[in-house]
């Protein structure tokens, strides 16, 4: 159960731009140099960051990428629903008229254990991922 | 960021097992059909949850599997995590080692999105998945 490597690189990729929120455009090869990530990735992801309104490509000279919106008003979650697609934690929530158990006891559950992962990476906003102080370790 | 289809086809294998807690040893071929789970992969779904004592084979003729402890006693989180081994949301907490930032802002915040991800699996066990009358649907 864990976030996909091109969800990954979007956060990464991502908080460069929202480290520069207000300033110039920031050219992909900057991005990508700053946080060693492989462009041939970023590339598909910036496009997809681009189609859910978090990024926006300004063509140009001094072209680049900026954040479309506040880091206030971007959460983890739309990050990661940007690239993945809907969350779903198992098939019966990616899709269930797949499953033909009509009374299943455990499908509401799955659906309680996603909503607790929406609301924890919705709780956090870019802007509280470069700013707040780090929370002590919660990790067991 | 999806439960894999291994740790999706043991929830579903061992509540087989746990519907009939106390009574005799149930064959894999049984699970298997009863579930539609493909006995291929069931065999090694199974020996990783006797190897996490969640579950003991029994030998002989009228051998199979038993739950190794009650139903109440065994969480979804201890089901997936013997699949899957220790849950981990990303890269950094899969492997902080291989990380070289040092006061990164964002770990901790991965840390606490996995401890609420442990927390919501580990406050189901598998009694309440047969026992429970669903809750209303939380899904989005």
């Amino acid at each position: 159960m864990k976030l996909s490597m091109a969800a990954e690189l979007a956060v990464r990729g991502i908080l460069s731009l929202a480290q520069r929120y207000g300033q110039e455009p920031v050219p992909l090869e900057e991005i990508c140099q700053e946080g060693k990530l492989p462009k041939e990735y970023l590339t598909k992801i910036f496009s997809l960051l681009a189609r859910a309104n978090l990024v926006r490509a300004v063509r140009g000279k001094r072209g680049g990428y900026v954040l479309a919106r506040s880091p206030k008003e971007i959460t983890l979650l739309s990050v990661v629903e940007a690239v993945e697609g809907p969350l779903a934690v198992n098939l019966c929530q990616h899709a269930p008229a797949r499953c033909d158990r009509a009374d299943c006891r455990v499908r509401p559950i799955w659906a309680d254990i996603q909503q607790k992962l929406r609301d924890a990476l919705g709780g956090y906003t870019l802007d509280q991922l470069m700013s707040e102080p780090p929370p002590s370790s919660q990790s067991p």
